[in-house]
């Protein structure tokens, strides 16, 4: 990764002049020499040569994205992270990020945890704070990730053709069941918690991805949508074999119905959705597995339109939930 | 300016599919070619070589920015205005922006609205709209701006040298005096009102004090608060003369303290304040005259540290209020 300047100039009086500001910037500069003293009014990037800049942002709201008092190192975490998943279904390697933190009120050891939890994520992706905004509001932060591909290497959603295997990678619906969990009054499983807060992107799968994979998207509003999503920007059918999705244990001893309503509808998984030829996928295989990330072939693109899904017995399923909708 | 690929993945269910997504950037997108679909995780941006990318973000939050009832295009201009400030202050060409949108509810109305403001911040200053977001929340808006230098080309806050003029382009107050009028329950005149509301990023002025400043910020906190900035990461005093500062006729009947803590503490100016060394101040008048933007030597670049503000008589004025806090 190359240097960079950052920028942080405006505390817009939250607390005293740099106090706040600094406060985050101090538990995220951890590169040497990456940062040129805080202040600008914007941040300088180099883009090495030949690279072309992959660019994605992402709110989430207090209350919408995440329940009111979530833990602020959680919030932090998942707000860097589903922007890193889209850079991730693009191929990229993460680089840079500006955060922009709306917060209603003064509360430093929130700020610090906040802090904490993104400078967690951040280095575990080896992407680096490079400015934001701070500013007084209803809590909501927006997260602007910025990630290198070299021209012609990012993946996209428009180029699966008929014929082409659908594979996830790792499995759908533990996000979807601590949601479920939770509006029903009860303590999710750890791991679905898990799933559900603290969403590992996808980054080396995606990067592995380059040159193999015909269309990739990351799975945030439900694999059926964002299937679709595919599915319309390539011109192609989709056919998803149930039997064939992955299933994490604690989904196993739902009802069959319930499980593929969740597997399929239930969004936040972050995991990716992609089609690759056939004669590409034992390197697609061997490469996910070099990563130690599973990778699953669950359908087929076929002629035509849309996404169905087949049962065991051969019959079509009606999904129960199209998609997963923020508090909508 | 270069084309990039655009982004605007999740609609988030506010309605239809893609069709709040559609609503805005069909309006936006004048530039054909522009555009590979809607669609993607990420956006593609070509940087130019030899170029660096300046990147700004800065948030507006309903009730806090702006006032409840604000008029759509309104905010979006200035939610772009602002960013596009920050880039001229940094001496940066504009290129792309993104659009993080948050909204209560869906009012089509009201988004054709803001999309039209947005339209229009964005064809003054050839900027294009790369990707975003949207999703439901307490009405704010996050924009990104990139704009791009020659390496070593930024106009920092850090080079102001002892014995630089300090100058600001056209005035300041204007912005002020209109919050001050509205919180007083009187109607603000128009210029007052065009100021606050329709804030002009100086772009080229910016791009023409490239190579001749030495040191730049643009006035979003107020003017003293912001040449602290420079003297800050300079190292070196201000001593702004009161008698020369630009005064717009709507704050020629204040009393003349009520002026001089307007023009030094009110923010959302947008305008450039900076510095330059004695020797090149022909340069800037001539390029800045050229471009039809008045600049204006207001004091000078002295050994010490702080802002000091001259009376007419020589004495010291001590300000009334220290900067512009947004609702604080």
């Amino acid at each position: 990764m190359t240097g960079g300047r950052k920028s942080f100039p405006q505390p817009d009086s939250l607390m005293d002049e740099f106090a706040l500001i600094e406060l985050i910037t101090t538990r995220l500069d951890a590169r040497p020499g990456a940062m040129g003293g805080v202040g600008d009014d914007a941040a300088i990037l180099e883009i090495p040569e030949g690279r072309q800049l992959v660019v994605s942002t992402d709110t989430l709201v207090e209350g919408v994205h995440f329940e009111v008092g979530a833990l602020p190192q959680d919030v932090a975490y998942k707000s860097l992270a589903v922007n890193l998943s889209d850079l991730a279904a693009m191929g990229a390697r993460p680089a840079w990020f500006f955060l922009a933190l709306t917060l209603p009120d003064l509360d430093s050891g929130w700020i610090e945890s906040f802090a904490d939890g993104l400078n967690e994520a951040a280095q575990a992706a080896g992407v680096a704070l490079a400015g934001g905004d701070t500013t007084r509001g209803p809590l909501s932060i927006t997260i602007t990730a910025c990630g290198l591909v070299r021209p012609g290497e990012a993946l996209l959603r428009s180029g699966a053709r008929v014929g082409d295997v659908i594979a996830v990678s790792g499995s759908t619906g533990l996000a979807g069941l601590a949601l479920d969990e939770r509006s029903r009054g009860r303590e999710p499983a750890p791991a679905a918690l898990a799933a559900l807060n603290r969403p590992t992107a996808r980054i080396e799968l995606g990067r592995s991805l380059v040159g193999l994979a015909s269309s990739c998207i990351d799975i945030s509003d439900g694999l059926l949508a964002d299937l679709a999503h595919i599915s319309r920007a390539s011109g192609v059918g989709m056919e998803v074999r149930l039997r064939d999705l992955p299933c994490p244990p604690e989904l196993a001893e739902l009802p069959q119905e319930d499980r593929w309503n969740l597997q399929l509808g239930a969004g936040d998984d972050y995991e990716l959705c992609f089609t690759v030829s056939r004669d590409r996928w034992d390197q697609v295989e061997q490469s996910a597995k070099a990563i130690g990330v599973p990778v699953t072939q669950i359908g087929e693109a076929v002629q035509g339109e849309g996404c169905i899904c087949l049962m065991p017995d051969g019959r079509v399923f009606q999904p129960g939930r199209a998609g997963y909708n923020h508090g909508a």
